[in-house]
């Protein structure tokens, strides 16, 4: 299987620069860095996936519209892109994606199309089909990784001696890409991803070599509604090519971590957003003394975000 | 009297770019952006004056050590830079000043004396007298101005046609800083001060061609506890020489600006640092296409953001 290459992810830097903001490593405290990606234009490190995945398309082809599925921050990131290029977008979203989101997809201008979680994947191919249209995935195609993957690259341009390099995992796309970046460019660095402890299906797969499937009931328990998808072959298999670990935190801790990133760092972050902060945060001794965590995504209800910082 | 010029302001950013944070400009809707100083090491613009003013010190001198005075974000920031300087500092800070201010200003390993309001500027004086140390003034100095003027020259790059840029005022060390450069660079490009309505003091000086005073009493009763200070003639000077207009903004604008910057553009504001926000969407249409505002600080006391979240 034909992994991404930095100079995929270099190609996809030039390209994807009208749009993406370059974000700065911000001091967390002496050992720790944050990559914050919650400024993103559409809230989360996905618009660098999605418009680069737009931006490969033949012209003619991408004239004809795009459709996407996603729980929330991939569909806005392609109904953001999909408005910079000018070409209709319609996204598959399940039903019990918070309202934030959906609003947002459809503030970008795209038709949001509301299904039963299952049906979500199946659906949005059905689309593509009947409209002739491009499904842009989440996560399990090379361009969108290649896109992801800037984050990496940006890491180490800022921190050229980073000692680990800390990613949230759900599907796979951001650590695939970060983790191909880091590797190319700096060999020493560890990449560790990050999940749930109630959606570790990717940390399991790591350690028994294969993929391994938890069920969808189980991953939907963890607050973090970003990181409830699972990875696919290809994004196994940069994990396991480029991924030297896969840690887990506890919802406690995801919770904790928002708390910490608004006191501390003025960012506001989704759970999904924190869980690498969480990792560092529940064992900071562990870190060594460059440690980088990506932080991915800031959209969460108003009022979900203001019962986490009561709590 | 001499005023900063873009030469001073382009020396001081090639001496503060080690510590701050080049903070990029984000898209907040389609014709503001924002310049989002909340994400500097301290949480504030104020590193970049005072750590310039501490890099200009002859060694010899900075290494007796430094005092200020400040109600909150310019003492983090002389304590900040002077242990990146490995120096000492003593920070005179007025006892209504908010908690986290003074945690954070002892986390950086600062002295605080707390004295009452009215005399802190004198306490400092007599401290840097007593102790043989260097008083860094919050904003009554060229070193500072030029420190802060390097918010204008990032402005100015990373927007080259620019329109507005928007500019909390207080002492006026910031605008002072970020009027020159702009002005210096993009001389069509407009530069607009806000100020609370209850600290309007350099609002009313402009319009009078002089310096007014207001009572402290009067400054302080807006929430905007880092707007409470006054120009002086050196920074008065700035402001008539390069400033557009200061406009004003109520507490409720100001509070709206908090919950919009944390829901729209993921930030912890502090309400000082939202005016600028504030003054445009109290009003989006009136401003041109191509408007930055200044988002100058984040330190807030949690249980006071979780108020202003939650009204």
């Amino acid at each position: 299987m034909a992994l991404v290459t930095i100079s995929d992810i270099r190609a996809a830097a030039a390209l994807i620069a009208p749009v993406v903001v370059r974000t700065p490593l911000l001091r967390f405290d002496d050992r720790l860095s944050l990559k914050p990606e919650n400024l993103q234009p559409v809230g989360a490190f996905k618009i660098r996936g999605a418009y680069h995945a737009l931006a490969r398309l033949p012209e003619q082809q991408r004239a004809r519209g795009v459709v996407a599925y996603s729980s929330g921050n991939h569909a806005q990131a392609v109904a953001f892109a999909a408005r910079e290029f000018g070409v209709p977008a319609t996204i598959v979203v399940p039903e019990n994606a918070p309202e934030v989101k959906i609003a947002a997809t459809r503030a970008w201008g795209a038709e949001v199309v509301l299904v039963p979680m299952a049906q979500r994947e199946s659906r949005a191919h059905e689309l593509a089909e009947e409209r002739g249209t491009t499904l842009i995935p989440p996560f399990d195609h090379p361009d969108v990784i290649a896109g992801q993957g800037t984050v990496g690259l940006e890491v180490v341009e800022d921190a050229p001696a980073v000692d680990v390099v800390l990613v949230p995992v759900s599907g796979g796309g951001l650590i695939s890409g970060v983790a191909a970046a880091v590797k190319a460019l700096r060999p020493a660095a560890r990449v560790v991803g990050v999940e749930p402890a109630f959606a570790a299906d990717a940390a399991e797969s790591l350690r028994a070599g294969e993929l391994v499937r938890w069920p969808a009931a189980d991953r939907e328990r963890t607050s973090a509604d970003g990181l409830r998808a699972e990875p696919s072959d290809l994004t196994f298999a940069h994990i396991q090519t480029f991924v030297d670990d896969i840690v887990t935190v506890t919802e406690e801790q995801i919770a904790d971590a928002v708390r910490r990133l608004a006191g501390r760092a003025r960012l506001v972050v989704e759970p999904s957003g924190a869980v690498a902060v969480a990792a560092y945060l529940a064992d900071a001794e562990r870190w060594p003394q460059r440690t980088v965590a990506v932080v991915s995504g800031g959209n969460i209800d108003p009022a979900a975000y203001l019962r986490l910082l009561s709590a």
